[in-house]
């Protein structure tokens, strides 16, 4: 079993906070500060130039790439870490459309806005009338037919946490000759996800949710191990060439996931996202999953039972993913006081009020306290100040 | 006067090396480890989710673009982090390609290979029969004619140091029509760049290397003011959305060099990236530069008068970045064993032995030393040891 008071112990979690929004950035993970003081001292100070080498920071993309493998059943040595979520999109989605002559991808409305924009920032470069098809979550499946080139969904939807069966859609596009491209950033660490039993094509995330790899963390991209070799990449980067210190003129792709690397990788950022990687050696995905739910039914139990909120988030826990959302018209101005009073969560436009439970360190008695003031903060209007309602840049 | 004494005092620099690397991979700044550490116990593990703004990382990129931008004379406000170098001469090529009906790209075989292979990527993705057309450096100026889209030139050349004339070659470029894109890697920090004197439509950079932010630093990109508010993003990420936190559905770029953001800025990266730059404060650029050339002069100085090493790079220190490189058929294993006794350089394939001068943290009696040092490699020829002849993936 799990032991999440070990996990717990491994975070700094501020007193007086109840941290409800793992889900947007993970805390720090104590491990983390001196992880990042040693690399930067004993590796960047002392080793300079040679610490590509000596501290292993070239290899460290794939290194960290397999520890993320596991937790999202891809094949080892199938994930590679890099760069930002979007631009890990953006190469899954050019890559796929070479692999075929169809010329539709095929979304939907809950997928997370950036991804919908760099797959329209493609079809414009490319302008050989590709077409983004946005369809409502609940009509992906069948939407998925003989004119879909790819499909490019969100696993877990960033608002309600509604949650895609990734088994059953990718069976569906596979049937239909159609790619799947999974982007798993409120997947990754949330929940249990099996990329290769699902037989997905491509898959992406970031890592400083739920993986907990602090703000900028890499992202990472799994190619199926069928693809990896073929694949053209469209950021065609130094890091991706088969020989990258040999300084050819001509571009030639590096075996299998490798190709997928662009530029020079994050190394200050990759220490942080190590030590954050070492809490889920301890972790059974089952486990978490189990507590997930767990966490999320009480919260929306206390919940209903004390307030009027409106569950926006689906009420089954096999359907959601590890987090709860509401509804309010003052959404924003809740969440503001519900702040102020050590409950974080976030507020996503136009009104939806978001909490993520992340079982390594969120227990019961966090979401029985959390429901209990956010009650308060209802039944005394608490959130009804001016304070409350005035909107900032990041919420 | 700028007073190198103490901008080297700002640098950890391990005992019994002298570093002539950091055209490669910049050394640690004291104060970077301090900024980091309290940068992530501070800001990430107290503020949490609300450092994004209350901590200003979400401003973070175009504050640290501001400090860059005096470095490189550009506008303020037309600079901003993020990224690799490799993703930013795509932007910036792919933005180019928009804006004009001709269909080469002119580069010349000094370019940094990742700077060709991503040409070459963009090229085959567009699929509209652009060309990527790659002279000797000597021959890009006569091949800027009405047939050339778009230069892309790095104004430093990566192995030999020999320096294109921006103010020249640009007003060239603009006589035909023709835009232009600078890659500053070796010139951001190693000598006083003018973008905007030039009248340069893009630049882009890293600062990695003589602006010392550390391994994985993000890159840099500007865009001229008279193009900012016009040039079509390739990677249409959320960050360079109009109003990212709205969550529109369609993409709408920010208003200028903001709508080159794509994803999460990598906040522990900038933090010691903004350490680094507080350097650069009382640093004025016309003193750099005439110390870098003084230094750089020595060197060649010394070692030809002790060796027979052929100058690899240009004997005028006008003509020059802030590097010397000298060619060598044992190259490598001359490196080897240099860097053995405590100085530090590299090799660059097929024969070149590179060393930087940085004027920050680099003084006249190291080069004296570097130069003995090398000497005396040479004539006992310890190089020629088995050992050194090992050949590594990075050297």
């Amino acid at each position: 079993m799990t032991d999440f008071e070990a996990t717990r112990a491994m975070f700094h979690l501020p007193d007086g906070v109840i941290y409800l929004d793992g889900n947007s950035l993970g805390p720090l993970p104590v491990a983390a500060q001196s992880r990042v003081a040693s690399m930067m001292r004993d590796e960047w100070g002392d080793m300079l130039i040679t610490g590509w080498n000596r501290a292993g920071w070239m290899a460290q993309p794939m290194a960290l790439g397999d520890r993320i493998a596991r937790l999202i059943g891809a094949e080892p040595g199938h994930v590679v870490l890099g760069d930002t979520l979007s631009v890990k999109v953006y190469q899954a989605l050019a890559s796929a459309l070479r692999m075929t002559d169809r010329k539709v991808i095929l979304s939907d409305s809950g997928n997370f806005p950036s991804d919908l924009y760099m797959a329209e920032g493609l079809i414009r470069m490319l302008g050989q009338g590709h077409e983004l098809r946005v369809v409502a979550p609940e009509e992906v499946e069948a939407a998925i037919d003989e004119t879909v080139a790819v499909t490019l969904i969100t696993e877990v939807d960033y608002r309600t946490g509604r949650k895609h069966d990734m088994a059953v859609l990718t069976a569906r596009a596979q049937a239909a000759g159609v790619l799947t491209i999974w982007d798993l950033a409120h997947s990754a660490g949330a929940l249990a996800v099996d990329v290769a039993g699902a037989g997905a094509d491509f898959a992406v995330g970031c890592t400083y949710k739920y993986l907990n790899g602090g703000p900028g963390a890499p992202a990472f991209i799994y190619v199926a191990p069928r693809h990896a070799d073929q694949v053209v990449p469209a950021l065609s980067g130094w890091l991706g060439h088969e020989v990258p210190f040999a300084f050819d003129r001509d571009y030639r792709p590096a075996g299998g996931i490798e190709r997928m690397r662009v530029g020079t990788p994050s190394v200050i950022q990759m220490a942080s996202l190590d030590a954050a990687l070492d809490i889920w050696d301890g972790v059974d995905m089952e486990d978490l999953r189990a507590r997930s739910i767990a966490l999320c039914d009480l919260f929306i139990a206390e919940v209903e039972a004390a307030t009027n909120l409106v569950l926006a988030s689906p009420r089954d826990g096999a359907q959601r993913g590890s987090q709860v959302s509401f509804r309010h018209a003052e959404g924003y101005a809740i969440m503001q006081a519900l702040i102020a009073r050590g409950v974080v969560g976030d507020f996503r436009a136009p009104d939806i009020l978001r909490f993520g439970f992340t079982p390594l360190y969120i227990g019961e008695a966090d979401v029985r306290q959390a429901a209990a003031i956010l009650a308060d903060v209802m039944h005394t209007a608490s959130w009804d100040r001016p304070e409350f309602h005035r909107r900032q840049a990041v919420t």
